[in-house]
């Protein structure tokens, strides 16, 4: 799989959300699984920052389920934080997709990321660090066979090895 | 639609479960919605009492949508609380089914409930009661258009008319 | 408990949020449940547009859980749909609260809508409704005792008051 | 930590759920951040075979959050599915705990596992594998402080060190 280029500055995406009372527990915190969703919206608005929708992707008939992830938790997030996920591709291939992610909580002085931004590595972005994680994917069609994105797709395909450079 | 005997006992299905950490909020208590998912399993396990399976609904082609509902909340449940939903229905034709639910605590001395009673209306079902609620269903096709379980699915159209009796 | 005028326009509130993948189930759907989230959503973000915040009232050790409610489900939302939820005042006392709710999508001609809209009751608000609903709140402290918000918190008691005229 | 003996077999505790209608979406299976929450229900199962509850440990003041965790996703689970998330500790100090997990589904033919089986590594466990996963965590205080286990709950620590042998 083509790696991302680890000396450059990496191009991270933002999706900013609030936290929903729903999200917490009785820990008063917000509970672990909920972060896998905010890492979704990542990817989602990633895409579409790149001027597709996951959902246009599920018409043409590909879908692209987890493979597997990890995820570690250095602070919580609470009830009503301003949180913004910041999503990056870590490596790619026609068959195959990498994500990394960073979960961060925005005080009233940071100023809103905007949609894309570049990041040299080891910077540390805007907000507090809550969370970091890794998911990977495999496109499989509508028979979860695997599927190769550059013949099903080939303008996606392009669009995402872009984000890559 | 046709109504339930209200002379007679009610027949009662349960379900028995165990709250989850991740249904409590940061108030120490279940979050308000999952007592709608509750409801849910009370229903499924409701018709697998009855000889059939949701799942096998489905892949024959109907579903069974909610279209109103309606929920008192008198107590709140909380972690690893022994719950049993009380699942019964109240109205039922070819196109509709509407059911009534008693979402109830057990204690250590409450015997645990068959997967069918029969209760006299106003008589205390077992456990403390938390929540009360009642739902109301179309029958439709894959296309979401109006579908007749009579003749979708006569037998099972059968079981539930006897459950009214 | 005071009731809105019911001559003049209602005073609506807007919340904005994206169907989630996670919201969806097997029928291609929201599931039902979701939606007591997102008018939890319009309660907060009406409480914010008044110049007050949910956790900041819950810091004053007053919680506000739901008593009873309803919902009609008229078409379901679809993932990534773009949703407003309306919510909006219907009664008003020292001890209690009542709301209502209209959940709608947007399309692409939709403009987006302010925080605050007056809309004349009967007319239709912008976007295509989805659910309609209403919920029953009262105030309790810590402990879940009732508790009365004129004399816990003055201030917000006056803002609630005002959105009824 | 104390590692688990590695040449003998596992103790694996087991937890049995059906898959609910709520935790599928729209790809037709589970949604995967669901397992998180399953791989809860069998951490809380395992404590309670010991003869404790989580929720007693939380009353006496101990918190478990999780620092971090890993999933592999090998097959979907699918509604009303039959699964048993088997757990199992495999490091643990005063401080930290480790667990790992396999999800699998049974068929009408396998046995109900009982709560506590003891398997050699390797050994293939009952049903079908679908997901494997591990968790790391620490025990904190209310106020989110380490806390040694040994010396809050003495007792507990002594059955959890027993669980490795």
């Amino acid at each position: 799989m083509a790696k991302v280029n680890e000396e450059g500055p990496i191009r991270w995406f933002t999706a900013a959300l609030r936290v929903r009372y729903q999200e917490t527990d009785q820990m008063g915190v917000v509970y672990h699984s909920n972060y896998l969703q905010w890492m979704e919206i990542g990817r989602t608005e990633m895409i579409r920052a790149m001027g597709y929708s996951y959902s246009e992707i599920e018409a043409a008939g590909l879908l692209l389920p987890v493979v597997d992830l990890d995820i570690q938790y250095k602070q919580p997030a609470r009830y009503d934080d301003e949180i913004v996920v910041f999503t990056s591709i870590t490596a790619f291939s026609p068959l195959r997709i990498q994500y990394r992610y960073e979960v961060r909580r925005m005080s009233k002085l940071d100023p809103a990321p905007s949609i894309e931004v570049q990041w040299k590595d080891g910077g540390d972005l805007p907000g507090e660090l809550l969370v970091t994680g890794s998911t990977r994917h495999v496109w499989v069609n509508r028979e979860w066979k695997p599927a190769r994105l550059d013949k099903s797709l080939p303008e996606l395909y392009a669009a995402l090895r872009n984000s890559l450079d």
